[in-house]
């Protein structure tokens, strides 16, 4: 007999986690609650069922569901057999949802109820592979459909077998699929690997080492709050799993139920994209939770958190925290702690420490690099790419060769994101490589001017977007939400002014202050809830500026 | 161009870590003091220089030095250029040392300048395939010397250029090997890979995530009480650059220089074995140092904990945890913390925890199994052999395939160690499988009865020995060095008395009591300061029992 070969797959994290700490619970609204032991023994239910239904190793598995207790038991069996995980974006449009659906060659596809007539309606035009259908519900039985075949997931994983051998996979062996919503042009997918999935959590919980206001442990309580069908809802379950957690899984969005579940079952950390946070801490009740929020610490990523958002948490007793990362790098790449030496700080300049996306966490390498590749100047002023080396970065946009290539140029994963940093490492994102404005061949940071325009007192949401100007190239204009109480009172120019005195104050540059502000009563927003760029940047495109 | 195929090797972690924390303190002693970034240019310089000497991939490096920041330079250039470290253990006998250097056909041995006579005189037994040697010092002067070539580590550093690539080596490459000191047989050899070291490091470092007294974050500052030639000085200095810790390195131990040291450098975590930590607490001065103590964390491994050791560190103001490895695992394997249900238990119930073995650290699978390799009952009764899986344990003994098939029966590494475990999953050493004691055709655990032994007052160190019985087969004796202050004043009858009152009170089997309690003025010490149980077992073989 020669030395075991031990590979970093998933079962060894979920086995890690459970064997510490079975008793812990998972809670999924106020619906179901059950151990992390007990949920085991459903996963291994759930991994005969799908044995029997013929998933095999390879076989994609799709699933159309919020984030329930079922989704998380999907999350562990169908890549602990051998068969990848595909997430679907639920807020995707149809016609992309069936393009992934039949580039990913899915073969079994999970759906909740709720979507059922939606699936059905295109029920012809479904990939050929697809073979299998599972129906979760939370009413207890399972619908009519015109599925076929189609089971019920409760009565599988019911009449299933509790005993079932994992396999010992090669730490290679590909374990989720999903699809980047794609600005621009049709989803990409991209593939992770078991390896990945585990090297991503295990750094992910390292930075909690680190000073900072992220600081999970295994005594938090989790609720997430991105969907499990984005990017491994941030990696967050699995680490969840090693750390054996308590996880509170709140389904499909309903505020008044979050804000409940978090009283009633402690929750202490949750995740999220600035546009939730925005919908927790704006809540109309939001002042009558100020118990739930001054024991929460928040994760925010997906887009740069605006400083007057984070205020407003700030002022409710959360502590909120910056993070960075892309599809197509598991996600996480940085998280906004801090140095030691900035420990004895004054809170605001903290808070200017956290404001920015932070620094790479353990093992990720990271550079910030001109159209040459070389590294710009630490300077907080030299604006440059982001290119990353992580053990957890995409090997490739599934069957694309071409975007691959582009992706890897140099050996280096390139973001498009655009930033600047500072000599202690700090990346501040600036803006995409797509939507930086380029105005008399100076870039302006649409970020940092939304930033800015956070802070005024009657800016509830605000994007800043290029318009095409004939002397300057491009110019910045804001779309502005207003606050209710200032709907009608707040005026353009009140908001030129407010520029003005940071432009004084040297804040800002007094070129970079929008021409115009434009008042609206909501911003259009992508599947995942982040400011549709594009779509506001069509919408304005023919705007006569002076 | 593809994905950059991201290898988990040393490089990796020293560069993530002195990125972060470039401005951090290494410190040796009170001669020598550099920031972590001023250390790898001293590593690149280093790097440069052995490669002038012919050091190139697979070529062995030996060393043999007190923990010096020299040797903490050598820990990383060594393995990060594809070389071999070879860690020589300074307290093996010449002749063993040399057998050691011939076995792992050593190209190149740096030598501190105390240890240049030993060398010299054994000159022309050493192995043919040496061929450099490097001498270190702290006089700033190279002494004379017979050995040749022999260079000035300082001079080669001082010369060399400090730009060094590191190449991006594949994370199975060897990086160090070391010899178990062998409490039977010639020394056998252990290699460890970049890859294996790597997910050591992480792994330990999570431990801090869960509650308990291990707790290392990156504020602390670390000083190494377990000698570099020590199974990597148990991965520590590796978990001290990823974290970037500052570092205070006690060269050769000298006590009242230690103690001053943690005093002015501010230390709070530091990693022994029993024999160190009460050369620590019992220290004449140590009174005078409760200051010291009382911010300071130490993680006991190499033996289990005496009950009464960690009750004096603990009087002190000292938090003390247990942690168990073996050389063959890189070593770390378990650390006592506490599960999140235990924290509001009372102290001394917590302190049974603490002085227990402990829980698998991350991504470690632990078993206690009888001799057919099935699991025995989680009854804290049931004595087995630990047997474990990790990714990081030895793929071998070097050059012994026997051995080898031995140390891997059945697929898992056969630890020798005999424990039992409880529900929790907290196992217990009670012994060696090698020094278990048999009576009466059933096992009695010396490390319990040395355990309570060390309870009582009078008792500074113990051991419990097996001594052939005509009757029984084994009966238990104890060997105790008294404190000095109940010299000549403790008998035979008062302990057996007091092991009495224990049996009455249910803490131990009343046949379990030893038949005898010999006084003595010292214990024998094996090279890595445990207590040498062959030596003792062979001197008290013809003892006569009634």
């Amino acid at each position: 007999m020669s030395a075991y070969n031990y590979q970093l797959i998933i079962k060894n994290i979920l086995e890690w986690g459970v064997n510490r700490a079975p008793n812990k619970e998972i809670v999924y609204r106020d619906l179901v609650r059950y151990t992390w032991s007990q949920f085991y023994e459903r996963v291994k239910r759930l991994a005969n069922a799908l044995e029997e239904l013929g998933v095999k190793r390879g076989t994609k598995v799709a699933v159309l569901d919020w984030d329930t207790h079922r989704y998380l038991e999907l999350y562990f069996a169908v890549p602990m057999m051998g068969a990848i995980l595909h997430t679907i974006n639920l807020r995707l449009p149809p016609e992309h949802i069936l393009y992934t659906m039949k580039h990913a060659e899915d073969e079994v596809l999970v759906v909740r109820d709720e979507f059922l007539p939606i699936v059905e309606r295109v029920k012809d035009m479904l990939p050929e592979s697809l073979r299998t259908f599972i129906i979760t519900s939370d009413t207890g039985t399972m619908p009519e459909t015109k599925l076929e075949p189609a089971y019920d997931y409760e009565s599988l994983v019911k009449e299933a077998s509790p005993d079932y051998e994992f396999p010992e996979l090669d730490e290679n062996t590909d374990a989720t699929i999903f699809y980047t919503s794609g600005t621009t042009g049709l989803p990409k997918g991209v593939i992770f690997t078991h390896r990945q999935i585990t090297l991503h959590t295990l750094c992910v919980a390292l930075v909690s080492l680190f000073p900072g206001e992220f600081h999970l442990t295994s005594q938090d309580v989790v609720m997430p709050l991105v969907p499990f069908f984005h990017v491994h809802s941030w990696g967050m379950p699995y680490v969840a799993a090693l750390l054996g957690t308590k996880l509170v899984l709140p389904g499909r969005y309903d505020w008044d139920l979050i804000l409940e579940l978090m009283r009633k079952e402690g929750v202490t950390y949750t995740y999220c994209v600035p546009t939730i946070l925005h919908a927790l801490v704006y809540h109309p009740k939001a002042e009558e939770y100020r118990d739930v929020f001054s024991r929460l610490r928040a994760s925010i990523g997906g887009a740069a958190l605006p400083r007057g958002l984070a205020l407003r948490a700030r002022e409710l007793g959360m502590k909120v925290t910056s993070g960075y990362g892309l599809s197509e790098t598991c996600p996480v790449l940085t998280i906004s702690g801090y140095k030691e030496h900035m420990l004895d700080w004054p809170e605001d300049k903290k808070l200017e420490v956290r404001l920015k996306t932070g620094l790479p966490i353990p093992l990720v390498k990271l550079r910030v690099v001109n159209e040459k590749g070389e590294d710009v100047p630490k300077d907080e002023k030299s604006i440059g790419e982001i290119v990353v080396r992580a053990p957890w970065c995409t090997r490739e946009y599934y069957k694309d060769p071409e975007k691959t290539k582009e992706l890897w140029k140099d050996g280096w994963l390139h973001t498009g994101d655009l930033a600047v940093w500072d000599e202690d490492g700090y990346v501040k994102i600036v803006g995409r490589l797509k939507f930086v404005i380029k105005s008399g061949g100076e870039w302006i940071s649409p970020l940092i001017l939304e930033d800015l325009l956070s802070t005024h007192p009657a800016v509830s949401e605000v994007a800043v977007i290029p318009v095409p100007h004939e002397k300057w190239g491009e110019r910045p204009i804001a779309v502005i939400v207003p606050k209710a109480e200032y709907k009608d009172k707040i005026t353009e120019d009140d908001l030129r002014k407010f520029m003005l005195k940071l432009a004084d104050e040297g804040k800002v540059a007094k070129w970079w202050i929008p021409d115009r502000f434009i008042f609206t009563d909501s911003l259009p927003k992508t599947g995942t809830g982040k400011v549709d760029v594009l779509k506001l940047i069509e919408q304005y495109k023919t705007l006569k500026l002076e």
